[in-house]
Protein backbone atom coordinates (compact mmCIF):
# COMPACT_ATOMS: atom_id res chain seq x y z
CA UNK A 1 0.00 0.00 0.00
CA UNK A 2 1.31 3.68 -0.36
CA UNK A 3 0.60 5.02 3.00
CA UNK A 4 1.05 9.08 3.16
CA UNK A 5 1.80 10.10 6.20
CA UNK A 6 0.99 13.26 8.44
CA UNK A 7 3.20 13.55 11.63
CA UNK A 8 6.22 11.91 10.77
CA UNK A 9 8.15 14.32 13.59
CA UNK A 10 5.90 13.50 16.16
CA UNK A 11 6.74 10.89 18.95
CA UNK A 12 4.21 8.08 17.61
CA UNK A 13 5.11 9.38 13.89
CA UNK A 14 8.83 8.49 14.02
CA UNK A 15 7.78 4.73 15.19
CA UNK A 16 5.30 4.43 12.14
CA UNK A 17 8.17 6.23 9.98
CA UNK A 18 10.43 2.52 11.05
CA UNK A 19 7.65 0.39 11.36
CA UNK A 20 6.37 1.55 7.49
CA UNK A 21 9.94 1.17 6.25
CA UNK A 22 10.27 -2.17 8.35
CA UNK A 23 7.27 -3.60 6.06
CA UNK A 24 7.56 -5.22 2.74
CA UNK A 25 4.01 -4.30 1.82
CA UNK A 26 4.36 -0.48 2.36
CA UNK A 27 5.25 2.23 0.94
CA UNK A 28 5.97 5.33 2.64
CA UNK A 29 5.51 8.90 1.77
CA UNK A 30 6.20 11.39 4.92
CA UNK A 31 5.37 14.40 4.69
CA UNK A 32 7.30 17.26 6.45
CA UNK A 33 7.32 20.89 7.02
CA UNK A 34 11.08 22.18 5.85
CA UNK A 35 13.71 21.48 3.47
CA UNK A 36 15.86 20.35 6.00
CA UNK A 37 13.44 17.68 7.56
CA UNK A 38 13.38 16.22 4.07
CA UNK A 39 16.62 15.98 3.77
CA UNK A 40 16.76 14.22 7.06
CA UNK A 41 14.22 11.66 6.16
CA UNK A 42 15.89 11.39 2.20
CA UNK A 43 19.13 10.10 3.96
CA UNK A 44 17.41 7.77 5.97
CA UNK A 45 15.59 6.03 3.14
CA UNK A 46 12.54 7.76 3.31
CA UNK A 47 10.47 9.95 1.06
CA UNK A 48 9.16 12.84 1.94
CA UNK A 49 6.99 15.39 0.82
CA UNK A 50 7.14 19.34 2.08
CA UNK A 51 3.68 20.94 3.01
CA UNK A 52 1.99 21.96 5.81
CA UNK A 53 -1.41 21.59 7.59
CA UNK A 54 -2.40 25.91 6.92
CA UNK A 55 -2.10 25.42 3.22
CA UNK A 56 -5.29 24.45 1.39
CA UNK A 57 -7.23 21.81 0.55
CA UNK A 58 -5.78 21.59 -3.19
CA UNK A 59 -2.31 22.02 -2.37
CA UNK A 60 -2.59 18.89 0.53
CA UNK A 61 -4.25 16.93 -2.14
CA UNK A 62 -1.32 17.46 -5.26
CA UNK A 63 1.11 16.04 -2.62
CA UNK A 64 -0.94 13.26 -1.65
CA UNK A 65 -1.99 12.28 -4.81
CA UNK A 66 -0.42 8.87 -6.25
CA UNK A 67 -1.17 7.25 -2.28
CA UNK A 68 -3.72 4.78 -1.40
CA UNK A 69 -3.84 5.69 2.31
CA UNK A 70 -3.23 8.97 4.88
CA UNK A 71 -2.09 7.97 7.89
CA UNK A 72 -2.75 11.28 10.30
CA UNK A 73 -0.51 11.19 13.64
CA UNK A 74 -0.17 15.09 13.58
CA UNK A 75 -1.23 17.28 16.40
CA UNK A 76 -0.62 19.15 19.93
CA UNK A 77 -0.83 16.16 21.91
CA UNK A 78 -2.96 19.32 24.01
CA UNK A 79 0.53 21.21 25.14
CA UNK A 80 0.52 24.14 22.45
CA UNK A 81 -1.72 26.92 21.62
CA UNK A 82 -5.36 26.64 21.59
CA UNK A 83 -4.45 28.42 18.36
CA UNK A 84 -2.77 25.82 16.79
CA UNK A 85 -5.20 23.31 18.46
CA UNK A 86 -7.82 25.13 16.23
CA UNK A 87 -5.39 25.32 12.95
CA UNK A 88 -3.81 21.93 13.29
CA UNK A 89 -5.64 19.47 15.01
CA UNK A 90 -9.11 20.59 13.79
CA UNK A 91 -9.15 22.17 10.46
CA UNK A 92 -5.44 20.91 9.75
CA UNK A 93 -7.05 17.36 10.24
CA UNK A 94 -10.16 17.70 8.30
CA UNK A 95 -8.80 19.93 5.39
CA UNK A 96 -5.99 16.25 4.69
CA UNK A 97 -9.66 14.69 4.72
CA UNK A 98 -10.80 16.56 2.31
CA UNK A 99 -7.52 16.44 0.32
CA UNK A 100 -7.73 12.54 0.28
CA UNK A 101 -10.92 12.04 -1.32
CA UNK A 102 -9.77 15.19 -3.47
CA UNK A 103 -6.70 12.93 -4.29
CA UNK A 104 -8.60 9.65 -4.50
CA UNK A 105 -7.97 8.58 -1.81
CA UNK A 106 -9.87 5.95 0.44
CA UNK A 107 -8.67 5.05 3.39
CA UNK A 108 -7.88 6.66 6.22
CA UNK A 109 -6.51 6.45 9.99
CA UNK A 110 -6.45 9.30 12.51
CA UNK A 111 -4.47 9.00 15.57
CA UNK A 112 -6.93 10.21 18.22
CA UNK A 113 -7.28 10.02 21.65
CA UNK A 114 -9.16 8.16 24.01
CA UNK A 115 -12.68 8.78 24.12
CA UNK A 116 -12.93 12.02 21.71
CA UNK A 117 -15.89 11.14 20.71
CA UNK A 118 -18.02 11.11 24.28
CA UNK A 119 -17.63 14.78 25.80
CA UNK A 120 -19.02 13.35 29.56
CA UNK A 121 -15.71 11.69 29.43
CA UNK A 122 -13.61 14.80 28.89
CA UNK A 123 -15.66 17.18 30.22
CA UNK A 124 -13.46 17.86 33.03
CA UNK A 125 -9.89 17.09 31.52
CA UNK A 126 -6.90 19.85 32.09
CA UNK A 127 -6.64 19.28 28.10
CA UNK A 128 -10.60 19.91 27.48
CA UNK A 129 -9.85 22.45 24.30
CA UNK A 130 -7.41 20.06 22.63
CA UNK A 131 -10.35 17.32 23.14
CA UNK A 132 -13.17 19.22 21.54
CA UNK A 133 -10.15 19.99 18.74
CA UNK A 134 -10.07 15.69 18.11
CA UNK A 135 -13.98 15.32 18.63
CA UNK A 136 -14.81 17.61 15.95
CA UNK A 137 -11.95 16.40 13.56
CA UNK A 138 -13.51 12.78 14.48
CA UNK A 139 -16.58 13.42 13.85
CA UNK A 140 -15.96 14.99 10.30
CA UNK A 141 -14.04 11.89 9.27
CA UNK A 142 -16.95 9.44 10.65
CA UNK A 143 -19.24 11.19 8.48
CA UNK A 144 -17.54 11.90 5.63
CA UNK A 145 -17.25 8.91 2.77
CA UNK A 146 -13.26 7.96 3.81
CA UNK A 147 -12.80 3.98 4.73
CA UNK A 148 -11.68 5.32 8.25
CA UNK A 149 -9.81 3.74 11.55
CA UNK A 150 -10.13 6.06 14.84
CA UNK A 151 -7.68 4.59 17.28
CA UNK A 152 -8.00 6.21 20.49
CA UNK A 153 -5.07 5.36 22.79
CA UNK A 154 -5.02 5.55 26.60
CA UNK A 155 -1.90 6.86 28.63
CA UNK A 156 0.96 7.83 25.84
CA UNK A 157 4.46 6.17 27.26
CA UNK A 158 7.94 6.30 25.84
CA UNK A 159 9.31 3.33 26.94
CA UNK A 160 9.45 0.36 24.64
CA UNK A 161 6.74 -1.55 23.29
CA UNK A 162 5.74 -4.88 23.56
CA UNK A 163 4.06 -5.31 20.47
CA UNK A 164 0.81 -7.10 22.70
CA UNK A 165 -2.32 -4.90 23.32
CA UNK A 166 -6.00 -4.81 24.29
CA UNK A 167 -8.31 -3.01 21.21
CA UNK A 168 -12.14 -2.50 21.04
CA UNK A 169 -14.93 -0.09 21.89
CA UNK A 170 -14.91 -0.27 25.09
CA UNK A 171 -11.73 -0.71 26.65
CA UNK A 172 -10.76 0.90 29.80
CA UNK A 173 -8.09 3.52 30.23
CA UNK A 174 -4.87 2.64 31.08
CA UNK A 175 -1.49 3.60 29.06
CA UNK A 176 0.66 2.46 26.24
CA UNK A 177 4.08 2.87 24.79
CA UNK A 178 3.57 4.90 21.79
CA UNK A 179 6.01 2.01 19.60
CA UNK A 180 2.70 -0.18 20.35
CA UNK A 181 0.77 2.88 19.12
CA UNK A 182 2.31 2.94 15.88
CA UNK A 183 2.32 -1.04 15.32
CA UNK A 184 -1.32 -0.72 15.43
CA UNK A 185 -1.37 1.90 13.07
CA UNK A 186 0.58 0.39 10.61
CA UNK A 187 -0.66 -3.54 11.12
CA UNK A 188 -4.70 -1.66 10.96
CA UNK A 189 -3.80 -0.17 7.31
CA UNK A 190 -5.18 -3.05 5.35
CA UNK A 191 -6.98 -5.09 8.00
CA UNK A 192 -10.48 -5.28 7.07
CA UNK A 193 -11.97 -5.58 11.16
CA UNK A 194 -10.54 -2.18 11.71
CA UNK A 195 -12.40 -0.67 8.74
CA UNK A 196 -14.80 1.95 9.78
CA UNK A 197 -14.30 1.34 13.41
CA UNK A 198 -13.44 3.87 16.23
CA UNK A 199 -11.39 1.81 18.82
CA UNK A 200 -9.34 2.42 21.51
CA UNK A 201 -6.10 0.58 22.66
CA UNK A 202 -3.84 -0.06 24.99
CA UNK A 203 -0.99 -1.86 26.36
CA UNK A 204 -2.68 -5.87 26.49
CA UNK A 205 -1.72 -9.61 26.02
CA UNK A 206 -2.66 -10.08 22.03
CA UNK A 207 -0.34 -9.46 19.57
CA UNK A 208 -1.13 -6.79 17.82
CA UNK A 209 -2.27 -8.48 14.51
CA UNK A 210 -4.19 -10.83 16.50
CA UNK A 211 -5.80 -8.65 18.41
CA UNK A 212 -6.98 -6.49 15.29
CA UNK A 213 -7.97 -9.77 13.52
CA UNK A 214 -10.12 -10.68 16.45
CA UNK A 215 -12.77 -7.79 16.33
CA UNK B 1 -43.13 31.62 18.38
CA UNK B 2 -41.37 30.80 21.84
CA UNK B 3 -37.75 32.23 21.32
CA UNK B 4 -35.21 30.44 23.55
CA UNK B 5 -32.36 32.57 22.92
CA UNK B 6 -28.16 31.87 23.81
CA UNK B 7 -25.94 35.54 23.85
CA UNK B 8 -28.54 37.82 25.30
CA UNK B 9 -25.70 39.65 27.10
CA UNK B 10 -23.69 40.10 23.82
CA UNK B 11 -23.66 43.12 22.23
CA UNK B 12 -25.93 41.57 19.23
CA UNK B 13 -27.81 40.23 21.55
CA UNK B 14 -29.05 42.90 23.63
CA UNK B 15 -30.90 44.37 20.36
CA UNK B 16 -32.17 40.78 19.59
CA UNK B 17 -34.38 41.13 23.36
CA UNK B 18 -35.16 44.56 22.63
CA UNK B 19 -36.80 43.57 19.11
CA UNK B 20 -38.65 40.17 20.24
CA UNK B 21 -39.82 42.04 23.17
CA UNK B 22 -41.11 44.65 20.99
CA UNK B 23 -42.94 41.91 19.14
CA UNK B 24 -46.07 40.50 19.51
CA UNK B 25 -45.79 37.19 17.61
CA UNK B 26 -43.00 36.25 19.61
CA UNK B 27 -42.57 35.47 23.36
CA UNK B 28 -39.20 35.35 24.69
CA UNK B 29 -36.98 32.81 27.28
CA UNK B 30 -33.26 34.49 27.33
CA UNK B 31 -30.63 32.31 28.81
CA UNK B 32 -28.31 33.87 31.37
CA UNK B 33 -25.13 32.81 33.34
CA UNK B 34 -26.02 33.75 36.89
CA UNK B 35 -28.83 34.78 39.55
CA UNK B 36 -28.22 38.62 38.73
CA UNK B 37 -28.40 38.54 34.81
CA UNK B 38 -31.87 36.69 35.62
CA UNK B 39 -33.08 39.04 37.57
CA UNK B 40 -31.82 42.30 35.92
CA UNK B 41 -34.03 40.52 32.84
CA UNK B 42 -36.70 39.34 35.30
CA UNK B 43 -37.08 43.21 36.14
CA UNK B 44 -37.54 44.61 32.69
CA UNK B 45 -40.00 41.55 32.17
CA UNK B 46 -37.92 39.21 29.85
CA UNK B 47 -37.60 35.63 31.08
CA UNK B 48 -34.54 34.03 32.00
CA UNK B 49 -33.41 30.92 32.49
CA UNK B 50 -30.02 30.13 33.88
CA UNK B 51 -27.32 27.78 32.25
CA UNK B 52 -24.26 27.96 30.24
CA UNK B 53 -22.93 26.24 27.37
CA UNK B 54 -20.29 24.59 29.61
CA UNK B 55 -23.38 22.16 31.20
CA UNK B 56 -24.38 18.80 28.96
CA UNK B 57 -26.50 18.70 26.19
CA UNK B 58 -28.59 17.24 28.20
CA UNK B 59 -28.86 19.87 30.87
CA UNK B 60 -29.43 22.36 28.31
CA UNK B 61 -32.28 20.85 25.84
CA UNK B 62 -34.09 20.87 30.18
CA UNK B 63 -33.93 24.54 30.00
CA UNK B 64 -34.94 24.68 26.53
CA UNK B 65 -37.98 22.34 26.65
CA UNK B 66 -41.18 24.00 25.38
CA UNK B 67 -39.45 26.34 23.18
CA UNK B 68 -39.74 26.36 18.89
CA UNK B 69 -36.74 28.10 18.17
CA UNK B 70 -33.41 29.13 19.45
CA UNK B 71 -30.83 32.13 18.46
CA UNK B 72 -27.39 31.29 18.86
CA UNK B 73 -26.08 34.90 19.68
CA UNK B 74 -23.32 34.17 21.75
CA UNK B 75 -19.29 34.13 20.67
CA UNK B 76 -16.29 35.62 21.88
CA UNK B 77 -16.02 37.75 18.48
CA UNK B 78 -12.43 36.37 17.92
CA UNK B 79 -11.25 38.55 21.15
CA UNK B 80 -11.15 36.26 24.03
CA UNK B 81 -9.12 33.41 24.33
CA UNK B 82 -9.03 30.73 21.71
CA UNK B 83 -9.29 28.00 24.68
CA UNK B 84 -13.12 30.03 24.97
CA UNK B 85 -13.37 30.02 21.38
CA UNK B 86 -13.07 26.18 21.41
CA UNK B 87 -15.19 25.66 24.64
CA UNK B 88 -17.86 28.09 23.34
CA UNK B 89 -18.14 28.95 19.92
CA UNK B 90 -17.89 25.89 18.44
CA UNK B 91 -18.63 22.85 21.17
CA UNK B 92 -21.18 24.93 23.00
CA UNK B 93 -22.69 26.05 19.59
CA UNK B 94 -22.68 22.61 18.60
CA UNK B 95 -24.17 21.21 21.83
CA UNK B 96 -26.64 23.85 21.95
CA UNK B 97 -27.90 22.47 18.46
CA UNK B 98 -28.12 18.63 19.80
CA UNK B 99 -29.58 20.20 23.02
CA UNK B 100 -32.44 21.66 20.34
CA UNK B 101 -32.91 18.32 18.68
CA UNK B 102 -33.27 16.35 21.65
CA UNK B 103 -35.67 19.29 23.13
CA UNK B 104 -38.50 18.60 20.14
CA UNK B 105 -37.28 22.55 18.56
CA UNK B 106 -36.83 22.65 14.83
CA UNK B 107 -35.46 25.94 13.78
CA UNK B 108 -32.66 27.07 14.84
CA UNK B 109 -31.23 30.55 13.78
CA UNK B 110 -26.81 31.36 14.27
CA UNK B 111 -25.23 34.40 13.79
CA UNK B 112 -22.51 33.49 11.94
CA UNK B 113 -19.35 35.18 10.92
CA UNK B 114 -18.78 37.13 7.24
CA UNK B 115 -18.25 33.89 4.48
CA UNK B 116 -17.11 31.21 7.66
CA UNK B 117 -18.21 28.59 5.29
CA UNK B 118 -15.32 29.59 2.63
CA UNK B 119 -11.72 28.99 4.20
CA UNK B 120 -10.10 31.05 1.68
CA UNK B 121 -11.73 33.98 2.58
CA UNK B 122 -10.32 34.14 5.98
CA UNK B 123 -6.69 32.18 6.04
CA UNK B 124 -4.84 35.27 6.46
CA UNK B 125 -7.65 36.36 8.61
CA UNK B 126 -5.77 37.89 12.00
CA UNK B 127 -9.02 36.14 13.91
CA UNK B 128 -8.60 32.94 12.31
CA UNK B 129 -8.91 30.30 15.11
CA UNK B 130 -12.25 31.82 15.54
CA UNK B 131 -13.01 31.49 11.83
CA UNK B 132 -12.34 27.79 12.45
CA UNK B 133 -14.55 27.63 15.26
CA UNK B 134 -17.45 29.12 13.35
CA UNK B 135 -17.02 26.98 10.21
CA UNK B 136 -17.28 24.09 12.15
CA UNK B 137 -20.04 24.95 14.04
CA UNK B 138 -21.89 26.03 11.14
CA UNK B 139 -20.94 22.94 9.11
CA UNK B 140 -22.35 20.66 11.89
CA UNK B 141 -25.47 22.85 11.56
CA UNK B 142 -26.01 22.32 7.89
CA UNK B 143 -25.05 18.69 8.52
CA UNK B 144 -28.07 18.66 11.50
CA UNK B 145 -31.53 18.18 10.77
CA UNK B 146 -32.74 21.25 12.33
CA UNK B 147 -34.30 23.80 10.02
CA UNK B 148 -31.67 26.34 10.41
CA UNK B 149 -30.22 30.29 8.93
CA UNK B 150 -26.82 31.26 9.24
CA UNK B 151 -26.66 34.82 9.01
CA UNK B 152 -22.72 35.96 8.09
CA UNK B 153 -22.66 40.05 8.65
CA UNK B 154 -20.08 42.21 7.37
CA UNK B 155 -17.95 44.39 9.74
CA UNK B 156 -19.87 45.03 12.93
CA UNK B 157 -20.75 48.75 13.54
CA UNK B 158 -22.47 50.18 17.46
CA UNK B 159 -23.82 52.90 15.66
CA UNK B 160 -27.95 52.70 15.81
CA UNK B 161 -29.46 50.26 12.89
CA UNK B 162 -31.07 52.05 9.80
CA UNK B 163 -33.52 49.16 9.48
CA UNK B 164 -31.96 48.77 5.80
CA UNK B 165 -29.74 45.63 4.52
CA UNK B 166 -28.62 43.68 1.59
CA UNK B 167 -29.00 40.13 2.71
CA UNK B 168 -28.07 37.11 -0.17
CA UNK B 169 -25.61 34.61 -0.93
CA UNK B 170 -23.21 36.31 -2.97
CA UNK B 171 -23.41 40.51 -0.95
CA UNK B 172 -19.77 42.12 -1.08
CA UNK B 173 -18.54 42.70 2.39
CA UNK B 174 -18.75 46.02 3.97
CA UNK B 175 -20.50 46.86 7.54
CA UNK B 176 -23.49 46.23 8.94
CA UNK B 177 -24.88 48.34 12.38
CA UNK B 178 -25.45 45.05 15.34
CA UNK B 179 -28.92 46.71 15.64
CA UNK B 180 -29.71 46.03 12.61
CA UNK B 181 -28.35 41.92 12.63
CA UNK B 182 -30.89 41.81 15.66
CA UNK B 183 -33.38 43.11 13.42
CA UNK B 184 -32.76 40.49 10.56
CA UNK B 185 -32.17 37.62 13.36
CA UNK B 186 -36.05 38.33 14.94
CA UNK B 187 -37.65 39.01 11.22
CA UNK B 188 -35.82 35.66 10.00
CA UNK B 189 -37.52 33.53 12.82
CA UNK B 190 -40.79 32.67 10.86
CA UNK B 191 -39.69 33.92 7.13
CA UNK B 192 -39.76 30.82 5.27
CA UNK B 193 -37.73 32.45 2.32
CA UNK B 194 -34.69 31.89 4.88
CA UNK B 195 -35.05 28.29 5.60
CA UNK B 196 -32.02 26.24 5.54
CA UNK B 197 -29.93 29.05 3.71
CA UNK B 198 -26.38 30.90 4.80
CA UNK B 199 -26.68 34.37 4.27
CA UNK B 200 -24.36 37.28 4.45
CA UNK B 201 -26.01 40.65 5.79
CA UNK B 202 -24.41 43.92 4.69
CA UNK B 203 -26.07 47.65 5.47
CA UNK B 204 -28.74 48.34 1.97
CA UNK B 205 -31.25 50.44 0.84
CA UNK B 206 -33.99 47.61 1.53
CA UNK B 207 -36.32 47.00 3.90
CA UNK B 208 -35.13 44.53 6.76
CA UNK B 209 -38.47 42.18 6.08
CA UNK B 210 -38.97 43.13 2.48
CA UNK B 211 -35.19 42.24 1.81
CA UNK B 212 -35.81 38.28 3.51
CA UNK B 213 -39.27 38.25 1.92
CA UNK B 214 -37.20 38.56 -1.74
CA UNK B 215 -35.16 35.74 -1.23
Amino acid sequence: MKVFLIGSNGQVGKHIVKFLQESNKHELTAMVRSEEQAEQLKASGVKAAIANLEESVEELAEVMRGSEAVIFSAGSGGHTGPDKTLLVDLDGAVKSMEAAEKAGINRYIMVSAYKAYDRESWKDSPIKPYMVAKHYADRMLVASDLNYTILGPGLLLNEPGTGKIAVGEEIQKTSIPREDVARTVVAALDEEKTYRKTLEIMSGHTPVEDALKRL
